[in-house]
């Protein structure tokens, strides 16, 4: 039996309970939360596990197994070091933490520790992305030459972080998965329409080592929700759409060669120049595909998809992207670990 | 009657003669062009049109009153030049000339000489950008405060400029028709998958005086088509989405008001906010209004929509961003005239 | 406090509870069912509800208010009998009844004991179908003309009811729901790929007495699910597309007036005549707001929207449609009751 | 040399002037039409082509081969027998005929004489039409259950026929040339909103000797056009929209067994169940094939895809549809011919 705790038990919260409890031989021994009345919550469904507002009883519980902190970001790398320090498993949400070097603290201590830490990049256990990852691993798209991501929705504005630290991690991580690349720079620019200054709409461009071209456009000041993803390589296109109720993937054609006149004013014309494929994808639930695989790590040592790895990677091109902003969009270099 | 000569029959040649030559009182005269091929398709549909393979007899007919310059875009300056010191008046393809100095020269001249210059920015007279400037002047859409573009597609690699100077002047007066406004700077990235260096995926950001961020995305890399632009205001977006055969514009509801809990939570499931409304547009042809734009400013001395200040914004947006883009993305003021 | 008794726990059981649960004032005192694991479940979620698998109990149980039938169509009848026998209100799933006179039976027999009877046609209470009521009684669609509905998926092949009588009530409902007129006659026509001679495919037209024409395509061997209804009025015609997640109601005017040949060439190419509008629905769940139009009914005697007289109309209907297909199409006159 | 007369030069007219212009070794020859306005048409842009409102003119002419017929429908018999009398091949717009009668009194002509007779169904010969046949020939589809037209959009009211006669050819023509299948009855029903009682609404249900149902939705009264059929087969279905620019042509996996209560549930919730596969399409002008294969039947003595056969299956339906929609729906036998 693997007792896990969750600290903070917001809009994400109830998620994590309900497919944490779920697993076989999983128990959710304990909620931690500052705010009573979202602890009345927990005891009302869940009435085998322990609500507490004391966070410092958990260190000292030697029953708790692992810790998932759902917290605010600033927060992460606190609670975090405490929890490893104390013996635990840690699965952080994302952002991973607000400052590489202080992802880095977390990744070494877990490292000498022998513990687990692991990222909540749910986004990457979607029947969507598995099936890109696929479609890429298997050599079908070919050479993957660009990534363009738009995420842009009426948003809430977070007083604590911008829009690329808020939405661009679920993309960022994704691409992460999808290519094995290392970037090397990034540009960004972004505006402010709020009274604090943290903007609201930002674009994101990050090189990869092998000329891969990322590009990432975040907005919470759109009121048509749009979360389109575009990947190109060299044998096919993959266009995800997640709005799409059901056809969330399309793979198109994209080989072609133009060689008389007559196909140029084609290709000009013409919409698209090969067949489309849409695949039927699996119905599973993302956020219970991302628990199994920590309690996985967590009773086999087996490497999440999830990985520190692909938190610390999300965490080296947001830092970046921040230096680029605040320096008029100047290419900032990636820190190198 | 007004006489008009038409240099260059390429791609974008027959729909000019075509239109110019069916609006009453102008005829079209002469068609230049250096292939003989091409002179012969003129000479075959348009028996009262004279044909030359040499341009310079252009300069000393008298009977010429307007040049329209279809050419490669290096060829503007010196062809627009020659022919305003004939005493016609000239309009340019898009983009208007290669260099901000040679546009200045241009206008300079012309106004000297009491001449027309004008650019096509066909997409001007579209009924779809026609609309949007009507729901902006009439104030319903609100302050604007932010312009995002994408205009990607499988495009033909060209030799002597890149996707941005190709497809952006679209964009670019697009935005500069319907806000008066004035960009201040660039960032510009982009990449080359192309053996000569020429960015084929590029990505631009314009900043200006009234703190709107506009983006631009364009792609000759894409096989599927996307020609999209959404434009923020206070009270109303407009999506623009010109793939669509006939709901191209749509407007959004954007006023909204966060105030409990569930309204978070609504804002952040809900795909959209408000109510939209599709307005039924015209069908008229877009390169005939322009056609019929340069003819009234020619007969009347009439300022016509796409004017030799429109055609300058754009090249002095698309000249800061070539800058930027060789710089790595820094920051670049846009050159004050 | 009212207390509910439901018979039969299947696939529509537990949104039944949940939805009568959350009522103020009334609970969900029993449920009965044949199958002990489906009690099971019901024991798990709702300790304070009583479960039995004795229906005969229900009738002596004095503490019951309220009665709602959720089993096979054959069933209703008798049950529906013995509950207004015993003195309780009577909630139906749909359709109301397997015959007309069954219907008629249980109508009078209400009324004669006073005792509510009512069918649950949830679509009545959606959002979307709650827009087309307002947008046909404020008068903007003007004069109700015709009625198209196709809803087509892959469906289970259902051993006692054909796919007219599975699908079709959901339509006939709303139809019967949004113009206040007498339907006269039907011909229905289907085809049965299936070895028990059951139709899986079936069309059905109903002649209203005011020349509306209603027309019904219903087939459970669709890959693709296709819920899609056309109410063309005078002045509007509304497109109500249930498959859509944020667009379902889309109104588009229809005025128009031909005069001279270029109208006559646009209407030919032009995909629509004016502008559409998408109204915001709002985001209420059906089932809720029909299980309190059943409560207000009980406690308040008011007139529910999905009456009896819905339930009984649906019914002439299916009936006479039935006759039609056995008779290889011919028009059969609605019942008159 | 083949030359060709064009009798009627109305909405379709110049169509079929330059297509048959453009194929080698054809001349249209003559250009027949009772409007002096249209004839000046044709004087403009054809200086080649003779014209005439003298229809009898040429019966008389034997330089001509073949004659085309595109004028009112109750005009196709007298003119068409004419024609066939005089030595011509024959090629009649859709509908063939007005009657049965009048089509196989033209077949037993044309045959006596060895003229070809060919009925102009441009549809069978868009890439899409093409594509479908593909499918379903090469087996991919499997066996053809049922097939599915709506064909509605805002028309404009004829005088002579209703909108069966009118829009049903396409989609009738377009079944027959897929199926190798025989009509056994039909059922139809309309409504008539107008002064002079020709239905402008109308539903027909066709039963095949193989159990196919084909059912066909015609309407001039909806504003928003809708061209939408699909095809169902054992192992596929295909959707073909019209109204889409560049994805006209769906292929849907259909095969499906559902053996669990899971299976069930999925079934009932989701959209669809297996892959979809967009084709591209080639972008071919349908009518400039047709053109070529009455040609080539009339140079090589070949059957071109739109033969008299599938002219007369077509009529054989309409003429059945007609007497059911005044026998109030009753199914009527197809005529065996």
């Amino acid at each position: 039996m693997i007792n896990v705790a969750i600290v903070g038990f917001g809009y994400w919260g109830p998620n994590l309970v309900r497919n944490f409890s779920s697993i076989p031989d999983v128990q959710v021994k304990k909620v931690v939360d500052l705010r009573e009345e979202r602890l009345k919550v927990v005891a009302q469904n869940y009435p085998n596990t322990e609500v507490s507002t004391n966070i410092d009883d958990l260190w000292t519980d030697t029953s708790i197994d692992a810790v998932v902190i759902a917290t605010p970001v600033f927060t992460h790398f606190p609670l975090a070091k405490k929890a490893l320090l104390a013996g635990k498993h840690v699965l952080l949400e994302k952002p991973m933490t607000d400052t590489v070097d202080h992802a880095l603290e977390l990744i070494e201590l877990s490292q000498k520790l022998g513990k687990v830490l692991m990222v909540d990049h749910t986004f990457l256990y979607t029947p969507a992305v598995q099936k890109m990852k696929d479609l890429i691993t298997s050599g079908q798209v070919g050479k993957v030459k660009y990534f363009d991501s738009t995420r842009i929705n009426l948003g809430l504005i977070q007083q604590d972080v911008n829009v690329l630290w808020d939405l661009a991690p679920h993309d960022i991580s994704i691409l992460d998965y999808l290519v094995n690349d290392e970037p090397v720079s990034v540009n960004a620019t972004g505006v402010s329409h709020i009274h604090n200054g943290v903007e609201n709409i930002a674009y994101l461009t990050v090189n990869y080592s092998s000329n891969i071209l990322a590009h990432f456009n975040c907005s919470w000041s759109s009121p048509v929700k749009i979360r389109m993803m575009l990947v190109g390589g060299d044998e096919k296109m993959i266009v995800f759409n997640d709005m799409e109720p059901t056809e969330k993937i399309r793979v198109y054609d994209t080989a072609h060669s133009v060689s008389s006149d007559e196909d140029r004013r084609r290709v000009l014309v013409d919409y698209r120049v090969g067949d489309v494929y849409i695949p039927k994808l699996g119905s599973a639930e993302a956020l219970s595909g991302m628990a199994r695989d920590f309690i996985a790590a967590v009773t086999t040592g087996s490497t999440p998809i999830a990985s520190w790895k692909s938190g610390l990677n999300t965490i080296r091109i947001l830092e970046a992207s921040q230096k680029s902003i605040k320096s008029g969009g100047v290419e900032i270099k990636i820190q190198n670990v």
